[in-house]
């Protein structure tokens, strides 16, 4: 049966986990400022949902998206690199939307380039939601292997404080 | 006796409750970057306790700090604006440090400018902690109010030279 | 006379011109989601103004504001902590508004407790102008001076990147 | 000859040009906390080179990279979407390194699809150059086109619990 197929590891049971929770977290947005509501959740190897809504300021780039409270009520939990399933963005738009480049940042340092996000429109409903990984969204990304070793650093460069 | 007197609204039991949640939820810091851990407790009015802790990442502005998880998790549980009796940060610095220019921006969207901050250096313990308020922190701050009305602001200006 | 009084150093000369530097900075402003312009100009102790205007990004979180525009600018031309005289800040607002908390923490890296931030309503003029210190905006401010020794830090937390 | 061959519009005399103005962009960061330089330059088409380096902050996450220290002078320049050529970064990695996702969102704001992002390693040099376009590096990106008119917004959801 459908449900048994499986699209990135993941069923069609689970998807419409991900879907239901994602669109519903959405309700828990504060965005006075883009009236743009966003909804995260994230699933855990360990079977937990971990769900974040975007938290927007009066001084825009101080607020945070729906992914960054959602990773990092999950990395406060415990949760740490390769403890992640998938990733799931409701949004208000009509048709699925990714993560900003922000987030997928953010969410590059805990999970790997075989985890899916699910993405899902306004109206939810299985059969809307578009999925990528994480390596076809943030492709070439800069993680934490790409810093060399500070003390390679300190004989390359001078990267001094000044003053 | 001690114990009932009230510090900026808050009990010395309140205090050491604090002092020792956000001792501890520095335990859950994700800082392979700045080796500095920092933990966040925020009492709501409700008598909940909601913890953060800091979550770097290897593009350093993209890492998020312990008061933004805390209070991202409880905007996400719906709290707002009024809901914050207190908020308390631990440091792994022996005197205690204050939030950064940042994180006060982040928290004075929910907090009143009589707020109190609880900030405790590496030991904890309550003698050691400094308090100050939410105005004394940011005073003369930038908040929801600051930003005129979107029809006065098309009008006066025309900032939107979209390409 | 009036133009030769100091006000935190600055002559009312340089008030004046600080105060229409900041103000042209707005036309440049790139602010299609807040309608808010503002503009920044840094005097340094070489004589350079230095100007910068917000970039806001459709991730609002992603953009950036005009102090920091200028700041950066000031740093990547080689100006270092020390070197600034003062600050000036223009916005749409009828009455001046202040830097927020993640600007005061960024100018904070490079000015010292004493430089003045000169604050522009929108009609400009120098009558209308509010001036406060750096450290009278972000008091207790967390520096670099705030963060231990790597050696020690690695010693009293774990911090660790875990896999 | 190779120098009137073209790789995504660029000449290679433009590409090595490109490459050696942001390894020399280098040399202008403030990084006292990663001690990584990352230098970065823009070309417009209207033939300017316009370069930034990063700047980094105590609180690490209010730093910003040189991606968008370079964006920022540039728009506040004037330039706006469409005006760009070609954007390149030089880091003190041995390998070529990709912008952060943060660096690649606020860069999308002003570069279209197939803008050429030119990586340069350590020891800079043509040779070693990794050539992608903007995308290539985020691939279903969030742009202003993706925020749904305010109007509409305002219908669907409520988003703004004021406190
Ligand atoms: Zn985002
Ligand atoms: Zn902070
Ligand atoms: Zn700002
Ligand atoms: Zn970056």
């Amino acid at each position: 049966t459908d449900s048994s197929a499986l699209i990135h590891g993941l069923t069609a049971e689970e998807i419409g986990t991900l879907t239901a929770k994602c669109t519903e977290a959405k309700a828990a947005a504060y965005c006075p400022y883009s009236l743009f509501r966003v909804g995260c959740t994230l699933l855990t190897h360990s079977g937990a949902f971990i769900s974040g809504a975007n938290v927007e300021n009066a001084s825009y780039p101080v607020g945070t998206c729906a992914e960054r409270v959602a990773m990092g009520s999950a990395v406060f939990a415990g949760h740490r690199r390769g403890d992640f399933r998938a990733v799931a963005v409701a949004t208000d738009a009509p048709e699925p939307s990714s993560p900003c480049g922000m987030c997928r940042q953010f969410l590059r340092e805990f999970c790997g380039e075989d985890v899916p996000v699910v993405m899902v429109g306004r109206d939810g409903g299985e059969g809307r939601v578009v999925v990528r990984t994480m390596g076809e969204l943030l492709p070439m990304s800069f993680g934490p292997e790409s810093l060399p070793p500070r003390e390679e650093l300190a004989k390359v460069g001078e990267g001094r404080r000044k003053g």
